[in-house]
């Protein structure tokens, strides 16, 4: 049967890096179907909106989504519906896509690329579980209004309304409990309890499923906490679930411990499966088209897809092993190029993984 | 004229710790009128409530407040609002301590206790600002409701509430810039106006404020960048400005970039400049009552009391100075003691700092 994929390469770096990913997945040998669309500031720049209909009918009806990234300063003065970011939440809300998974890991051979002491850090494989289309990233009522009463009657007050329902925490949980069973079998639920009525509930739901995972090994940490935590001692952590907001901020500082963002994939997953990839990097449209942006990310995200969207785990395998095979050759890009390795473009990049696939 | 300071040791190490601090402010000849009252669980434990009638009034009445730490696991199992943290949390509110100094400070003789490759935080001196009685904290309506329509009808949802008015943000922001003024003249204010309303409300309130100082740069960036520019550079910050609940989550990664959280104070200010000090760290009950606690931070907070609250920098400056001596003679409490140092107790710490005076 054939794989429908979703090609949307995106802004800055995306069309690049994205390209490299796609001929590693023609050079597979699997029966793909690849459509490409315009998504971010290039749609709204050649449509009108960030996420056209088309590319959301053709990412609707597609098996996965390879995603490049959006955002370009030339789109900051655009009001929020069309900046280039509203076509990830769009995609995100209208595919259902609730379970984020986001690995942050340290290949050894970029150990010296970390901020971090070596020791700290050198092994450390973490697997964030971001819950993606509920909290208050998508909470209703929202705006600003002038209060009528109170301490600053008279006055505008920006707001948000922070939320989860049962099932959104049950689902997300659930699929924290899979992920963790299958690795070190502990998992880190990060919530602000202490404060919130959002978190306290969360916590309380996440406790509940736990007993269908008895031989998962649940902790309860606060936000705050974790967010030391990760600094003081990452490789505590195995596999850490969390609310759609604060995940944004752990993903991103988990990922940032590795020092090499631009190796790490991201997955994007709805209850069919069906699901979105892309890298954990931004679209850095300061070195866009030149090049030079690492296409490693990108392609990790693709073997992703085949994992977990296109059952073809052994053609995973083999883009994973390809991938290490080139940073143990020494080839490197700019962003975690160092003295005595190799320093290679985006397309001799991937040139080296075809080659080593 | 005489200034009341009214302390409240608390929990957990907050007894030992704060002895330390009142035996410093004791010995420096200043006009002091200090009066003791139990908060968080030992308030509960003795009067039934983490904050009592007595203690919020003594506070209220006082020019400044020290305090130690609150909570201990003994107290986990009590309903949210009897907690040790609703301590903090109401006397920030009843106290109207809007404004929260964070200092991250990196002690060239502990720059072995980062986690951080000493080149990535030698030197590290960053301020964050946090606004501390607004935002999601104590935003109304929140609770568990039944859900009447939607796609999840009929299951409950925690909800929470997070706003701010502009006489919130405005007050917040000219703390901030006044703060960045006095320092580096960088001031960069975190948010997540890319997702939430409150947050693109307090960027253009921010950046209405900051044509008050143009001598000060302001910059942007959004909560999960910082987290991970944290990590990456954190000496390209000088003084940060955010809300509530992400100042909680950045304020704790800031501190642990610099391995010795034993060592940070913090001030929380209202209109009137009365305020509340405290440690950054936490009660740590496991190790209680055993005199091995790092009494530092509470007596580094104790000056930041005489500097913002009783208008006796020059006492600050001698508090900071007979530090800065105890920290050159080699003497460590458990929490920061390395090979080649000399291990002493929370009392002998003490000793030392009234020694250095
Ligand atoms: C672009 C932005 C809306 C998005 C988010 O906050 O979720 C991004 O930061 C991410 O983590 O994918
Ligand atoms: C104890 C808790 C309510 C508090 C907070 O979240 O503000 C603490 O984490 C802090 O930062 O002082």
């Amino acid at each position: 049967m054939t794989s429908r994929i979703a090609v949307l390469p995106g802004d800055g770096i995306g069309p690049e890096i994205v390209e490299q990913a796609v001929r590693v997945l023609r050079a597979l040998d699997l029966d793909l179907e690849l459509a490409e669309a315009p998504v971010g500031g290039a749609a709204y720049a050649a449509k009108g909106h960030p996420l056209p209909e088309d590319t959301l009918a053709l990412a609707r009806q597609s098996d996965a989504v390879l995603f490049g990234a959006v955002g370009d300063w030339k789109y900051d003065h655009l009001e929020r519906a069309l900046r280039p970011e509203q076509a990830v939440l769009g995609l995100r809300k209208a595919l259902g896509l609730f379970a984020n998974l986001r690995p942050a890991i340290l290949y050894p051979e970029l150990a010296n690329a970390s901020s971090l002491k070596p020791e700290v850090v050198a092994g450390l494989d973490i697997l964030i579980v971001r819950e993606l289309t509920g909290d208050i990233y998508f909470g209703q009522p929202r705006g600003v209004r002038t209060l009528e009463d109170g301490p600053f009657a008279g006055e505008r007050q920006g707001y948000d309304t922070m939320h989860y329902a049962e099932t959104e925490i049950r689902r997300i949980a659930h699929v924290a409990f899979q992920a963790a069973a299958r690795r070190q079998g502990r998992l880190c639920s990060v919530d602000k309890a202490n404060v919130l009525e959002t978190s306290q509930f969360w916590r309380d739901i996440v406790t509940d499923v736990a007993r269908e995972y008895p031989k998962v090994e649940l902790s309860h940490m606060y936000v705050d906490n974790a967010a030391m935590q990760l600094v003081r001692a990452p490789k505590a952590f195995d596999v850490v679930v969390t609310g759609n907001l604060f995940g944004d901020i752990l993903s991103d500082e988990a990922a940032m411990l590795t020092g090499s963002i631009g190796m790490l994939p991201s997955a994007s997953l709805n209850a069919s499966r069906q699901g979105l990839y892309e890298p954990s990097h931004g679209s850095a449209p300061d070195i866009a088209g030149q090049n030079v942006a690492n296409p490693l990310a990108t392609i990790l995200s693709a073997a992703m897809m085949l994992r977990y969207s296109l059952d073809a785990p052994a053609a995973a395998d083999r883009i994973e092993a390809a991938v290490q095979a080139v940073l143990a050759q020494g080839l490197r890009t700019a962003d975690i190029f160092e003295a005595g390795t190799t320093r290679v473009s985006t397309s001799e990049m991937g040139d080296a993984v075809l080659k080593a696939l």
